[in-house]
């Protein structure tokens, strides 16, 4: 069966409720009129599921919009007190947690860094854990806790709550629901930074009004949410956006997933620094062993002007350059949007060279049609995405194990 | 806004109507309620729908359903004299045009092969309306021609008619709409070769019933028809699916579209006749100047157990799964299907080469979501889909110059 024969009247009920919601959230205050011509629904239906979010007390009446000569529209808006989604972005070597009113306006913020080696199952839960009751404690006051959203690295199978595979941490198959789910203040919903960030940039972010959009994700691993006809695309087991493994040079650098010469190994953190050593041997830049610090150190030198230094961001540049040039070819994007901590550090340097690079490489047409942006969402762009996917499930009915 | 907020109800009623028609075709005779089952629509929206279908003589009553006890249902077909759909695969250097009953079951057959150098748009456009016009005249008894779908090779302006970039032709900007809608017996509908199969597939071939399928086109040019949520992803300006203008070898061989290392320039037929020259020297299976002789020579060599062939066609199933595989890791499709000639010519023999290529360096949990099919569909599959968008463009109301 084809995904549209798949759907079912309920799904695509929540769907629409979502749909309606994420508009309310965009424009409020909003008149049902306005909500209608901005979903494609039609008006009955956004009275029916607007009458049944104010039933949820999600939404609220707010008063009239002056109207000529006909009756005066009623506005909503979303309830500051109608509940409390939290969002978890859990990296490699930091948790960063944050409560949010049904606004997404930040409530309460609590995380830190930590050790690599500390990625054991139980300390992880622990960890998210404690962030999660501290930030609830915090926002207790706007309502009660209507979900969880926890981005995890590595790949997901979110219908059961399971880490499959993080290289990073040799994580396979952790049962994070089964740790967790007792110890939340509300349904957990698992996912990844990809397809956090990617749903962070459709709301709030460069990707917002766009139908096809990709975020890519720069950081320690490297990544690409999907996003198609406005909605994530997940794929058939929720593993789509794996274009840190695409195959850049085949028979090339090795790579932590077992093959040769993929995009991550070039641009990702411990690529650049690979970069760095090979055009640069014995720079002071180089750090060994902090990838933070020297990736930080590059972005600092080459804003400066410093010749070593926009020499690997050049060559990075130009990997990358040609990785986002086969997205653009593959998936003719409205918006290419550079996420994550590494993109944030090489900045508009990385963003100029990159654009340079792809112009280079990519068809005219799908090229002509699509802009490369830096994100201007900053390190809240996971949690604030984890964060809609626990709206998003608040919104359908309670089913399964992850709702219980 | 989002694809969801362009749509305007129109445009869903639209998709409507031709999900219940497919459903129709694929499952004739249908009670409505199978319709409504096999669609997610509810009962009251499928019977308007079919409703609508019968007074336009698109879908006939065609008899009861027994059941148990309750009313008898009534069950519709699509009507085979109910209008007739043209679809025509322009490729490089031949011409394919069959017309169709609403059931889609072709009616006539036309085409023939034509020299690289007839490429002139006007003599180009004469080949199509020669053809159209052959196999309009010989099913013209089954009804009116609703629509004509014309693939040609590049990208395509699907709005305003127009072959934007062929470059084995050197077209630019052909206006092609303008040259054919007047000759024509039905509107035209333009699209290109990696749409058409994939749509064909979805319809009737190796990604029935999937959500998320990547057919490969292998021919001259290589290419991919992407289908996201059981519907083509075409992206913001038609031209997604340039996966054959992606890298595999950073700085490697030199494609024909300007850049260096791409997919196509290792397996595309040209590139597999450069791969044999590389490999075996002075081969006699190398026919310079004739990459059908050579394809298909290579293809009946290597099932024979030729070790020459055998080690032309391994190459290139190297470089075709690693491809292959960055699909895989990108979009996590249920199936990728092979098609068109080179497909055909190599046959199980290459696909078997691709799974294990792909099995190598596809991560584990989308590859074990993904099947690797060689389509089932032969020479029609492009017209097939041709046509698919002729009925498609036949259901939404008439407007604009293309429906003129």
């Amino acid at each position: 069966m084809t995904a549209v024969q798949r759907r079912t009247s309920r799904d695509i009920r929540t769907a629409n409720r979502y749909a309606v919601l994420r508009q309310v959230i965009a424009g409020s205050p909003a008149s049902r009129q306005k909500l209608a011509a901005a979903t494609g629904l039609s008006l009955a239906t956004v009275a029916n599921l607007v009458g049944e979010l104010i039933e949820r007390r999600m939404v609220l009446e707010v008063g009239f919009e002056e109207s000529d000569g006909g009756r005066p529209r009623g506005l909503v808006a979303a309830n500051p007190r109608g509940g409390v989604l939290i969002g978890v972005d859990l990296g490699e070597t930091f948790i960063h947690a944050e409560a949010y009113d049904l606004r997404l306006e930040v409530l309460a913020t609590a995380g830190g860094e930590f050790g690599a080696d500390e990625s054991r199952p139980d300390a992880v839960a622990d960890r998210i854990t404690a962030a999660v009751t501290e930030v609830a404690a915090k926002a207790a006051v706007h309502g009660e806790v209507l979900g969880v959203g926890v981005s995890v690295p590595g790949q997901v199978d979110r219908e059961r709550g399971i880490a499959v595979f993080a290289p990073n941490w040799d994580w396979r198959d952790v049962p994070l629901h089964d740790l967790l789910a007792a110890r939340l203040p509300g349904p957990l919903h698992l996912d990844n930074p990809m397809r956090a960030a990617m749903a962070a940039e459709l709301w709030f972010g460069a990707a917002r009004d766009c139908a096809d959009a990709v975020a890519v994700i720069l950081g320690t691993g490297v990544g690409a949410g999907l996003a198609v006809g406005g909605a994530l695309h997940r794929g058939r087991s929720n593993s789509a956006g794996e274009w840190g493994h695409t195959t850049l040079v085949l028979d090339g650098r090795p790579c932590r997933c077992g093959n040769r010469g993929c995009v991550e190994a070039y641009t990702g953190a411990p690529g650049i620094m690979r970069t760095l050593a090979e055009l640069r041997p014995g720079s002071p830049l180089l750090r060994e062993g902090d990838q933070q610090a020297t990736v930080r150190g590059l972005g600092r030198a080459a804003a400066g002007g410093d010749s070593d230094a926009l020499a690997v961001v050049e060559e990075t540049a130009r990997c990358l350059g040609a990785g986002v040039a086969d997205l653009v070819n593959l998936l003719n994007p409205e918006v290419v949007v550079l996420s994550s901590w590494v993109a944030e550090a090489l900045g508009e340097t990385l963003v100029r060279a990159v654009r340079g690079a792809v112009a280079a490489r990519a068809l005219a047409r799908p090229w002509g049609a699509t802009r490369i942006a830096l994100s201007r969402l900053g390190s809240s762009a996971v949690s604030l995405g984890a964060a809609s996917f626990a709206l998003e499930g608040a919104l359908a009915p309670l089913r399964g194990r992850l709702a219980g």
